[in-house]
């Protein structure tokens, strides 16, 4: 069983401080002889600017949703400021708390949402939709000027399993339901979302839907959007229901439209879901692979005959040789070559099915079969990499991932492009290592993690060398985010994939939506 | 191989003239025992209105595609009148063309369509984009009042195939290029889109993506909209391009937004579409059931178990017994039960892997396999009830389909409702027959065909029934249309179906792009 985790995270690290740990000696030994260690202070605990809103407008929020539930501690609102991407905990290290939230209101159901917004447009409040706060494009960073305040509407108390059609094999959903609380709900009746993405332990069901989210189940289970069959959203305008079928051709799909529209657009107040039999079984195995390239064929050759197991993953000739892909082994003893990960959920009859027709396709490809091991090892540490980015951030080394998509013809440009962008942006001695985690028949994910020495000010030298790897996307023709969505740090290059008239109908649907402009401004639309 | 159509559809008819036949011996006998015989007169060749345009614009619009393109003749206006529903050929068949185009233009390739667009924003021309002509939703009603004329943009020249990329499994095509004629081109290079709607022979790339088309092998294949992985649209406020990879998480997908457009935000001047090697094996096989409940289950077993066969088709008892599965033997002998069309396309390992895993499941559910023979006879008539139709309207007998779709668990209900609003509107001895066509792991469609003997006046005695079925599948929260669109038939209902936020969004959609509304006015958009 997944851990249950209830506790909030801090604004300069990632989830729990009881599952955070110390690097292991062998990446402390890596570490140094790549960057050297350059100890940084403890950050000093830092304070989030005084609430700015009228006691009046606090009173009649409380109205709404009880005295209990409107929040304007200091504490509250430093666990709601910002979210998790490497800009984010720097601010935070550096002590800048300045986009924290004027007051955390919670919300117990849809007409109370409903509600909030109601009373935003009339008092000109931002509202900042809040699931888990694991944003990595700064997707929580509300534009405070015009605005009374800034609201962070958290959905916390929104938790409940509403409905399970075990006929039609799908669920309703709230949207403050982290992934592992979902998953228990579901579990209860036998049943699974398979939606595991790394932030899983603290996202939210609402969240993966705004954002278009993708887990490292995709290949069997699907992307999140693909899971959706059905919304409620409030908005300002009113309510909004969608999901008569599973699909149709009742014009347009408006639930596409929902589907990434990251707060922007309306609060997503439940989420009807496909879902499907607890696995009987799941088991994970290694393949060694001679070259990226030879791998990634392979996995095109799997999802284009349709064979996809339910976890597909490869790491680069670098990722493998650092055994990312085993975060409590960095450093340690590696084959060379490529690392695959092949994993299979279900019922063993299904699965050995699935596994003999895979094994064949992949040996007669020229991959080893590894065994187990390095599978259960990729499980162990599945949730685990954005710990270690704090302890790397401790010894000076600044750490962040990036990931785009394409299709297959593209994958090679793609990955050269992006990597050169970033080795020329952060200069000598950067590492820049890659994996593909999500296929489909066309075409592909390439993920990036990038470590480099921290330079004095180390935010202008990531954001640098971001802005180089997000031109080098779009100038491939690439997708400029293929499961961390917009949110602000994405939008000056949303607009050139979309194209001007792309952003005119987000703008358009905004107007529509919410005239007044008051979710989660300057996120999302151009 | 298909037959590769070219010509074109008379108004009061379906398909080609060469293609279609009287009545088979054994069906005559079945409807007159039903229905009666009514041997209708044959319709009188009708006359369009002479066209209502300034010769100043015919002009304008010669200058911009070449005089050739720019048609005013009555049989060229004749042929791109209305489409195929049953009420457009009943008013066809009564003498009315009312709705015909004044002007049909030809545009050569995107640049064309896109000047043709300008020049009508600044005339005030109501614009229909014109493929197959085979909308039978009333898709190609142009509302005529406040504008200047009515053009049909016959999109009929633009019929190449533009790319092929055969390692990411993509082709862009034009919108012109008609089932067969994207499949013979597709098959050049040993590829298939495998789409096969029933207007297969007729209907084109861009209508399929317009309205978001669904065909007999969509259980192994997609629906159209699965298939469609970029788009590129003209519109009155210029160039939307979208699709930068095979899925993302770039805001929501606006690629989902143009599919089912009809023709309304835009015309669709290239798709690009996922294809498939073509199927070295292609076999369908027939399965006998004791009701259609019990069918319909193990359609949905296959699905919930990731087992899903390339066409998989379930006729209830009354289609069954009727034989429409088989429409060369109308009122031939049936066993009684239900029938169902299992079929395979693709490698034979590959098939024969899938039979024995499909069969397995099949017979430990009750079914019995009734060999290949039923599923020749399916194959073969599969593109052939739009003719049978006209027969049976020349003997006075009102045909039609509609269609719905819902989860599994609604699929009873809606079965039930839909069929007692047909018969309760249309009197005793009206005959509803039932297949289940297309499946999802959380639902499917259902797919209507009714007979009653025709009124005096067809057209009102049709209405009543239709807005019937419209209002009983609205009531069982079920969809307006799994697969034939909105159009103008169906936009009473569709905001029932997505609220009135819902179809705001279509209209703050159509009004940024296509502000003043020449874009197939009346059709869609509530």
């Amino acid at each position: 069983m997944t851990r249950f985790v209830q506790s909030e995270m801090h604004p300069q690290r990632w989830g729990s401080p009881d599952a955070a740990s110390d690097l292991p000696a062998s990446a402390r030994g890596l570490i140094e002889m790549a960057f050297g260690l350059d100890e940084r202070p403890a950050s000093p605990a830092v304070s989030v600017p005084a609430p700015r809103i009228a006691e009046g407008l606090l009173e009649g929020l409380r109205e709404l949703v009880g005295d209990e539930h409107v929040v304007t501690d200091d504490e509250v609102r430093r666990l709601r400021t910002r979210g998790k991407s490497t800009p984010d905990l720097l601010r935070a290290r550096a002590g800048d708390l300045d986009d924290a939230p004027d007051v955390v209101v919670r919300p117990d159901c849809h007409e109370q949402v409903a509600a909030v917004l109601a009373f935003a447009v009339e008092h000109h409040l931002a509202v900042v939709p809040f699931g888990g706060g694991t944003s990595v494009t700064g997707g929580l960073v509300a534009q405070r000027e015009g605005f009374a305040a800034v609201v962070s509407l958290d959905l916390v108390r929104m938790k409940r399993l509403l409905a399970v059609d075990q006929v039609s094999m799908t669920a309703v959903l709230e949207p403050g339901l982290r992934g592992p609380e979902a998953e228990s709900l579901l579990a209860e009746a036998g049943l699974t979302l398979g939606h595991y993405p790394q932030s899983f332990e603290y996202a939210t069901i609402g969240g993966f839907a705004a954002t278009r989210s993708s887990g490292q189940s995709s290949a069997g289970y699907g992307r999140f959007d693909a899971l959706v069959v059905g919304l409620r959203v409030a908005t300002p305008r009113g309510e909004l229901v969608l999901g008569s079928a599973p699909a149709n051709a009742a014009g347009p799909d408006l639930r596409q439209l929902v589907l990434g529209s990251e707060g922007a657009f309306g609060v997503i107040t439940s989420v009807t879901v496909r879902v499907r039999r607890r696995p009987a079984e799941s088991l994970y195995e290694g393949w060694h692979w001679p070259s990226f390239d030879a791998g990634a064929d392979a996995m095109r050759t799997l999802a284009q005959t349709g064979l996809l197991p339910t976890v597909l993953r490869l790491s680069d000739e670098a990722e493998t040789a650092i055994n990312l892909a085993r975060p409590d082994e960095i450093g340690g003893e590696s084959a060379g070559g490529c690392l695959m990960i092949v994993g299979y959920e279900g019922e063993p009859a299904a699965n050995a099915a699935k596994r003999a027709a895979v094994t064949a396709v992949l040996e007669g490809l020229g991959g080893r079969c590894l065994g187990e091991e390095p599978g259960r090892a990729w499980a162990h540490g599945r949730f685990h990499a954005p710990y270690l980015r704090d302890s790397l951030l401790d010894v000076g080394v600044l750490v962040e991932t990036l990931e785009t998509a394409t299709f297959w013809s593209n994958r090679e440009r793609l990955y050269t492009d992006v990597k050169t962008a970033l080795e020329s942006a952060l200069g000598e001695g950067t590492l820049v290592l890659c994996h593909v985690s999500h296929v489909y028949e066309t075409g592909c994910s390439l993920y990036f993690t990038v470590a480099a020495k921290e330079s004095a000010d180390p935010l202008p030298q990531w954001q640098a060398a971001k802005a180089a790897a997000s031109d080098a996307m779009v100038a491939a023709g690439a997708t400029i985010t293929h499961h961390h969505a917009v949110g602000t740090d994405h939008r000056p290059w949303l607009t050139q994939e979309i194209g001007e008239l792309g952003a005119s109908i987000l703008r358009a649907v905004k107007a529509d939506l919410d005239p007044t402009g008051i979710l989660n401004p300057g996120v999302l639309v151009p």
